[in-house]
């Protein structure tokens, strides 16, 4: 069976969305934040890199969101989301994925995770970035709302495993200082998002105590 | 034709050699850094994210290089680097290339690019980021060379999409303060991309003034 370990609030969220849509069969191990578990050598034994998501299968363990979810879309999406035969819609599906990976999830990561760029003692430059992440992201959402996002879903008609994952980090709009009423096409798809069973249930169990 | 917009010394010449080691159809054409051509109003309506590599096909445009080097595969590798067809071995490809493109690539920007994390006055925060790309990109080195390196291509036997993209990577650890010698799995990798006629030949390329 599937194994998928999370935190809370983090990226994960687009890969347990992907895999409780696909109706595979899966468990979601909830690491506890409060003592780091994704830092502890147990955890460090199944991804080096001491991040989340990692998700285990019966061949071995991956990591990396735009990685996951293809897998996911490939071996369990056929009704929910089947990925796109055609070379080229898979592309730009991918370079989707790949634009929220490489540069939205790093910037936003700028404002708690600031140390991993500077000395962690540099406290002024650490805020100095905190204080960028608000406009940075007006601007990647900006990008997807005027240049990318297709609707009703992010890739137009079919629902792909690019909803989840720009969801998740449309959830991060508020911490972020971002206005999500600025952004209407993303708005009303976080709002279809939400609407979604499968999406509900899943952030209930990422919000419950 | 494709038409494969690059800078030299980017992220785009892994899309460059994979393109010509394909045998696929295609012209490079180079912008001009001196004038900052990738920010320009005629390249913003080809990517309008301002950023290189840009692929133009006949269907349209792809930029994000895990996703052009993925498309390079799949419709022009069969007889260079034929895609994985089992999603799991896929995956592990796509993962390996995501993570060279969060965090290796992000890394490294920190040095020069300092400017899109905090305001561009500050000096000190872009000085204090540079100081530390050198231990940002020796730590993810050593993940690679101990965790990821299957050898003696990066996937194992086979030659992939995943061996033009960490040499691009490697070709920026001297400018990054990182000595290749700590790296021995690295270097090796590194010495026999550079015996591949197509490798030669297009690093030739982005080095001719
Ligand atoms: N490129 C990875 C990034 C994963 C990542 O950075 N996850 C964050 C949570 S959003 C994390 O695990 N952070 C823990 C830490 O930095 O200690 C992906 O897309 O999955
Ligand atoms: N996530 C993109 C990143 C592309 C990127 O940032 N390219 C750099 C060169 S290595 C660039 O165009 N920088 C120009 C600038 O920042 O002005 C990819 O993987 O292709």
């Amino acid at each position: 069976m599937l194994k998928l370990y999370y935190n809370p609030g983090t990226i994960a969220l687009a890969s347990h969305i992907a895999l409780e849509e696909s109706g595979a069969d899966y468990e979601a191990k909830k690491l506890n934040p409060a003592i780091m578990e994704h830092t502890k050598p147990e955890y460090l034994a199944i991804n080096p890199k001491g991040r989340v998501p990692s998700l285990v299968t019966d061949r071995g363990i991956l990591t990396e969101t735009p990685a996951i979810l293809l897998y996911i879309a490939q071996v369990y999406g056929a009704s929910a989301f089947p990925p796109p035969e055609d070379p080229y819609d898979l592309a730009q599906l991918q370079s989707f994925n790949n634009y929220l990976c490489s540069t939205l999830h790093v910037n936003h990561a700028h404002r708690k995770r600031g140390r991993r760029w500077v000395d962690e003692q540099n406290t002024a430059a650490i805020k100095a970035m905190e204080i960028k992440v608000k406009s940075n992201m007006e601007e990647c959402f900006q990008m997807i709302e005027d240049e990318m996002f297709e609707g009703p879903w992010v890739m137009g008609p079919d629902y792909s495993i690019a909803d989840p994952y720009l969801f998740t980090i449309t959830q991060w709009m508020e911490g972020d200082g971002v206005d999500p009423a600025d952004f209407p096409k993303l708005l009303a798809h976080r709002k279809a998002m939400l609407a979604r069973p499968a999406v509900a249930r899943v952030v209930a169990e990422h919000a419950a105590k």
